[in-house]
């Protein structure tokens, strides 16, 4: 079977601007030409776009704009993990021979539609993200008596992080005080337990082995995916205080590297607010069920947190189809031992979480130097 | 390499109907599992929407309402083609081992936004279809020396052959005076050389060759793709009485499929306006530029047209997400012999042309008994 790398990749600062969306496809796509030997428009043959813009046709838009002609050309969107699908369909465009290099573009702004579920609508008027993990708080600190100031730490350590990110939103320091003085937006949710909406861009570079090293020298692959899909509305969902589609795409994806969560030297998690860090990790089997914020600890008292060294989407922001783009690319920089500040030690082995509304999908992606 | 088949369909009828996208995408969904022997939801390993629709996760939506609980899920986007661009990642999923039975569902309101490409005011006002179309019609009328009655027949053909499908917009027979009569919208088009923007949709199942007989005696295979992608807006064609990205996307088809033009029993052809029809005809190779007319002709003067025999996007509607799924469809039925009134004759071998944008990216799809 065709092995599939990354091989390139560019980024935008996350910011609060309101930039055209085209402006935040190209910036991203710019860099990651500047940044990767040998690429020459001609040779790519996709170029996928990530993002819940309503902007149609922006793959061609972005194609005209840096000047390649791709054979395939479409968006993708899936609320919050749009970024880990590409990706996915990319490599597969890749193994069943359709394409050899494609480019992926994520790309949001800070008034995203993608941030609000009409639809759920339907179930009440819980559309809004905070109501979702306000009650995923709620039943977590009940079930696992925890509380408000232990699932804090998520922030305070993802907001330690994100200081040493150069393209993200946060570059502040919170303490648990901060956290649990900050704006209550709910019964079991303040403002620094969210990660924000925010104006963003990340690419990469995918392509099959063949011809991998024309671009790198040191390629990055993909060994293991999983992904599912459970409902689309929370309210499906038996249970508040676990992910089952984070469990199932984590089996998945393990299943498929031939790993086990004891060999993950390095992760990014979806933690959209606080909670879902340690609900994630345990249904992945990095903890116990109850028991994810022990590791959430131990990361913290690392000098350099093997989970969200990038500073997770709390610390980083979260342009929602640039979010999964940009945990890939904090892996394969981890990988490539070319994460600066935030370098964890003898990184060999990476996993992206990327979820979207109340977990109700999530995509799991091993990444292996 | 795994060879990948559609093993079922499932079709609204073509609207003006004020109905929700998700009953849309629902409700051919719903015919789909009617008319398909032991489909079962825990055998779906994805689920694919093709819709210009600014809803979000759609994917999901349609997942949960029909008892669907995928893998892998998301919304794909190419303006008019993504109903064929669906198609192939659905192919490329199943290729490439992540799928074994991928459901794709198109759909699409009357008012859809994908009408109308925003991003083509930076070229002038020219961001509605009629504008690229009438230059194209001015072109090749007077590069070939074609009248407005020649082009005329195209829609009167294509009229002509929606009366005998069930699910078609148009009921109505039209003649050469009807479409010369019709409202002038601009200098050279007529209303009755457009397709209709309509509430519409359709829905394919995709299997690999191992399950495939599972669903269906006939299945009937994909053996040719062809994409590609020149531009964003139609001012960057290099000439306007041709279609680039069509010729390349059918060279490539043509090429996967080991066939040629010669060998092509019945076609979709993406005939958004009457112009169209020839100048994507001659751009694949079935005439020689500026003869494409002569088959359309031919087409007209047999029985059932072996060219858009279910009325093409004129006579059927157009509704965008749903229409390159619909072309499919049609090519299965045919090569079925399942299309009652619009049999053609000896179907072995059909093919599918879906375009975008004044033909800045082209789906050329070969199918086969």
């Amino acid at each position: 079977m065709v092995k599939v790398a990354i091989v390139g990749y560019g980024q935008t600062k996350f910011s609060k601007e309101d930039s055209k969306i085209e402006s935040v496809l190209l910036k991203s796509t710019k860099d990651l030409f500047d940044s990767t030997s040998n690429l020459h428009q001609k040779d790519i043959d996709a170029v996928l776009v990530s993002t819940n813009n309503n902007s149609k046709y922006l793959s061609a838009v972005l194609s005209e704009m840096s000047g390649i002609q791709p054979k395939i050309s479409h968006s993708i969107e899936s609320l919050c993990n749009s970024g880990t699908n590409s990706v996915v369909a990319a490599y597969s465009y890749i193994v069943s021979g359709l394409a050899e290099l494609v480019l992926i573009s994520g790309a949001e702004r800070y008034d995203s539609p993608g941030q609000i579920l009409e639809w759920d609508n339907l179930r009440g008027e819980f559309k809004h993200p905070i109501f979702w993990a306000s009650i995923f708080s709620k039943a977590y600190k009940r079930k696992y008596e925890v509380g408000e100031e232990d699932l804090a730490l998520v922030s305070v350590k993802n907001h330690r992080q994100s200081k040493n990110n150069p393209h993200a939103l946060s570059h502040k320091s919170v303490s648990i005080e901060d956290v649990l003085n900050s704006k209550k937006l709910t019964d079991d949710l303040r403002l620094l337990d969210c990660s924000q909406p925010c104006t963003g861009g990340a690419s990469v570079l995918l392509a099959s082995e063949e011809i991998c090293k024309k671009f790198t020298d040191d390629p990055i692959w993909i060994t293991g995916i999983g992904q599912k899909t459970t409902s689309a509305s929370f309210t499906k969902n038996p249970a508040f205080d676990n992910m089952g589609s984070t469990k199932q795409a984590g089996l998945n994806a393990f299943q498929m590297s031939k790993h086990t969560p004891l060999e993950i030297d390095v992760m990014e998690i979806h933690d959209a607010f606080s909670v879902c860090e340690p609900m994630a990790l345990e249904s992945m089997g990095f903890a116990n069920q109850g028991k994810g914020l022990e590791i959430v600890n131990e990361a913290y008292a690392s000098e350099n947190s093997k989970i969200n060294p990038r500073g997770g989407l709390i610390g980083s922001g979260h342009p929602l189809g640039a979010t999964g783009i940009s945990q890939t690319i904090e892996i394969v920089q981890q990988l490539q031992s070319n994460a600066g500040k935030r370098q964890v030690d003898n990184a060999n082995i990476g996993l992206v979480h990327n979820m979207s509304a109340a977990a109700t999908s999530s995509t799991v992606l091993i990444l292996e130097k």
